[in-house]
This record gives structure tokens, C-alpha cells and sequence, in this order.
């Protein structure tokens, strides 16, 4: 099928490849003209898991006969780190790149120890973030003025405009307790805004989407419904920017963005800050 | 109250700043003896909002009356990117420092521009994780055969043992459809394995926790109560682990992990692959 040439790229880490997988992807989307295969591999924290590893990306690479592999690592421990080098590829590794940079600048040693710096900030971290989804998913439906009151921001838009992930998103990545409004049918009849938001209008944010996209998705869930039909779909985003724009509800469309960029921008928006 | 040596930390990006923010984070967790001062700015994407940038940080460090901040930076623009270079600090900059390596190795140009491939990327990414965020909130309470059946991975265990944020995780993260089966006191009156998780055995992955930990959830919610009890939590994890051994079910426990290292681990030990 694809013309493309072959590379292979794996992600290694001694946690959670999250970061080193993310980072490399970033890196490895500027090059749209090569064809990469991924695969991660978290949690490589031992010289046996390395040794393993090492062999089987060496089999791979033998098999399909092209260019050495990308090593994208993130590994703390040195003597971890070491075997990967030997693997035969092309490495970048995030920790070893920088650290010894950071170490002459900050006048002090790295710890050079996975992890974190001691088991209560994760403790708090989980609290929050627990509070934060709890908060999110009681909310999800229907809605209290009391809860209301609680709620760090309150994204507002039409059903299916993406109001949904992006509150888990928030709560899962900043510990914001983030509450969600739809816009029913009811509240669309006229430009007001709907009753139970009035006292919060400076934690309102809103969501837009594209009609065509929004009939997509709406389709899935019903097709042929009159709930999906371009004119609902229409009519509903219409008076729902007008909505917006005549009380001054800031807003943004999902159409062409990640949940991470939507709550990055509502984070930044909205002056709220990380609670971890 | 901090002895501490105090510096401040910026984590800057023409996009969602999520990346050099975590990375930045891993490497300055690496320094537990410093008191860092972070901020993060994203969508830095124009010379303007760079200058404006520039200027407050320099205010900012000038009224610390210390040591000069640290940059991390991920930024595309080469006009942006030289600018924010221009602020005096120690500067690292994720993009920067690999893009010129990558591209003599895969001997193409990077494309150089902010951003995805193209639209139909997000779009599919979209609708996958709407598709297992939609499919995980559907089962978060209750949960019938025919959705089990669909489901990537079922997660067993007892109430308050990180089940729904480590599934909302997967499928915000992954695209994974998690399910999440929660033990019932009914179910821990035997080892056996629940009736209605017995066709999936192979998706079952469990998740346990400190029974101290558990007591202090669990209160949180509903103090004084049976529920929350240090008897009733002893022996609902007690009958969990017996369950997970006595039926081979992988199980990790909850107690010092966060959301990101669960799912990394569920990931790797069920051999699921993500689905974007």
C-alpha cells in the first residue's frame, strides 16, 4: 500500500512511557513522509527487562530488513539506561540528555531515582483527582444549583459538542472540578441565558462544533432521527453562539481539536489553576 | 517556612504545553532539595504573545530577587522559538534539541509546522476516544452481559479500589473500552468468580488496595458507617485477593499508583493495544 519508507520507533521508560511516548510522537509528526511503527515499552526498571527488550527489538528490526530503529527513552537508573545504549539504533533519551545540564545549572545532584519525591504527594494527587472525577461524573447529568456552586467551571454547549470528555479531561489531568451544562431544546428557544446558569456566568465556558460534524456524531447514536437532522443541528449551534455572544460566555469549537487542546485552552482562558 | 533554594520553572509551548510540562515535571522532580515556582503558558504561537511573555517573566524574576528561571520550551516556530531563546534563562527545548538529529537520521526535512498531519487524524482519534469515554460511562454502574461482551478489559474489584478514574484514564488516554465490575458484598460471600464475569476471564484484570487506604476513602464518603469500617474493609480485600489468586486474574494494587502507572501496567499486562 504505502510507499512511504519504513522506520521502526519505540518508546522506553522506567515508568510509564507516557511522557517519552508523548515527546517522541511530537518529534516524529513533523515527518509526515515516513512510515513509523510504535511500540512502547513502560516499566523496563531492571538490567534483565533491558536485556530482553534489547534482543527482541534487535529481531524486529533484523526481520523486516530496514534502517536501524528510533529509541525514544526516559530511564533514570544509569545502568538501566547504559543497556539500552548498546542497543544498535538511533537514541534519543530525554533524562540522560538534560540532566547533567540541569545538575551544573541548579548547583546540586539529581536524585537518580524513579519516581516521585515521597508517597504523600501521590496520596493528594489521587485525592484531588478522585474529587475532581467524582465531581465530574455526578455531574454529568443533570445538574443542582448546589453542585453548581461547587464546580470550578461550567462548560456549556448542545448535546454531542464535546462537553463530556473534555470535563473528564480536566478533571483527570488538573484536578479541575469541571461541571457541564447542555443546552436543551427548551433552553434554545430563546437567546436567554437558562436560569440555573445566571449566578454563574463567570464560570461559564462554552462549546461549539460544526453542523456537519455534529450531524455525524449525532447520526451515530441516532440515525435518521430528527435529533441528528441538519436543520436540529443548525438551529441548535446557532442559537447557542448566540448565546454565547450576547452574555459574553467566552467559547471555543471542538471541531478540529483534542480534548487536550480544549481544556489547555479553557484552563488558560479561564484563569483557573492545576490543583496538582 | 522553606529553607529551600527557590527558582522558577516556565513550561512554555505553541500548543498545549501538556508535554513540556511533564517532562519538564520528571526532570525537575529529579531536584527535591529546590523550592520550584512553576507556570505553565501554552499556545505561545506568535511573535507578540512571545515578546508579552518575555517581558513577564523577566518582571517576575527581577521581583524574586533570585537566581534566573528555567525554560522548558516545545516550540515549532522558528521565529517564536528564537524569541523565547532571547529571555535570559537556562533554556531547554525539547524540539530544539532533537529535530536537527532526527532529521539527518531519517535524511528528510521535518515539515516544521504546529500541529497534527492533517484533520482526519483528530477526527478518528476523536471519535475513538468518544467511543470508549461514552462506552466506560455507560458502565460505570451496572453492567449487563451483552456490553461486557464488547468491552477490552473488565476492571474487577471492590468499591473505592481506583476502578473508574484508572478506566476513564484508558479510554481518554488509549481509546481502550474499559468496563469496571465492582465486587458487591454479595459477590465477596464466596470466592467464587461472580456468574456474570465468568465467559470473560481472559479480560478480567484486578485492582486491589491497603485496606488502611480503603478505610480512609471510604470514610471520606460515608463516615462512621459499616461500610467504612476497618472490619469490613480487612475483609472485602481479603475475599478480592483471594478471588484474584484463586482464579489467576493479574491484579495490581491501587494504594501507590497513580492513574497513569495503573493504566500503563493494565496495558502492558493484557498485551491490549491502544487504539489510537
Amino acid at each position: 500500500m504505502s510507499q512511504k519508507a519504513q522506520r521502526r520507533a519505540y518508546f522506553i521508560s522506567d515508568r510509564t512511557g507516557i511522557t517519552s511516548e508523548s515527546l517522541g510522537e511530537a518529534l516524529l509528526n513533523q515527518f509526515d513522509n515516513i512510515d513509523f511503527k510504535r511500540r512502547t515499552y513502560p516499566f523496563i526498571d531492571t538490567p534483565e527487562k533491558a536485556r530482553t527488550l534489547i534482543t527482541h527489538i534487535q529481531e524486529e528490526v533484523e526481520q523486516d530488513g530496514i534502517e536501524r530503529a528510533l529509541i525514544f527513552s526516559s530511564i533514570v537508573d544509569s545502568e538501566v539506561r547504559a543497556l539500552i545504549r548498546t542497543c544498535p539504533a538511533f537514541h534519543i533519551d530525554f533524562y540522560d540528555t538534560f540532566i547533567d545540564a540541569l545538575e551544573a545549572e541548579l548547583h546540586t545532584e539529581a536524585r537518580r531515582v524513579v519516581g516521585m519525591t515521597h508517597g504523600l504527594h501521590d496520596t493528594e494527587r489521587y485525592d484531588k483527582r478522585m474529587e475532581a472525577v467524582n465531581f465530574t461524573l455526578n455531574h454529568d447529568d443533570g445538574i443542582s444549583d448546589k453542585e453548581l456552586k461547587k464546580a470550578d467551571v461550567i462548560l456549556v454547549g448542545v448535546s454531542r459538542s464535546g462537553k463530556t470528555p473534555t470535563c473528564l479531561y480536566l478533571a483527570l489531568q488538573y484536578g479541575i472540578r469541571a461541571a457541564n451544562y447542555p443546552l436543551t431544546p427548551e433552553d434554545l428557544e430563546s437567546t436567554d441565558l437558562p436560569r440555573m446558569l445566571k449566578p454563574y456566568r463567570d464560570k461559564l465556558f462554552g462549546l461549539t462544533i460544526d453542523c456537519e460534524r455534529l450531524q455525524q456524531i449525532r447520526s451515530e447514536r441516532r440515525p435518521d432521527s430528527s435529533y441528528a437532522s441538519a436543520s436540529t443541528c443548525n438551529r441548535e449551534v446557532s442559537v447557542a453562539e448566540e448565546i454565547f455572544h450576547r452574555h459574553r460566555i467566552p467559547f471555543l469549537s471542538s471541531t478540529h481539536k483534542s480534548v487536550e487542546e480544549l481544556s489547555a485552552s479553557i484552563l488558560q482562558a479561564s484563569g483557573l489553576k492545576r490543583r496538582f
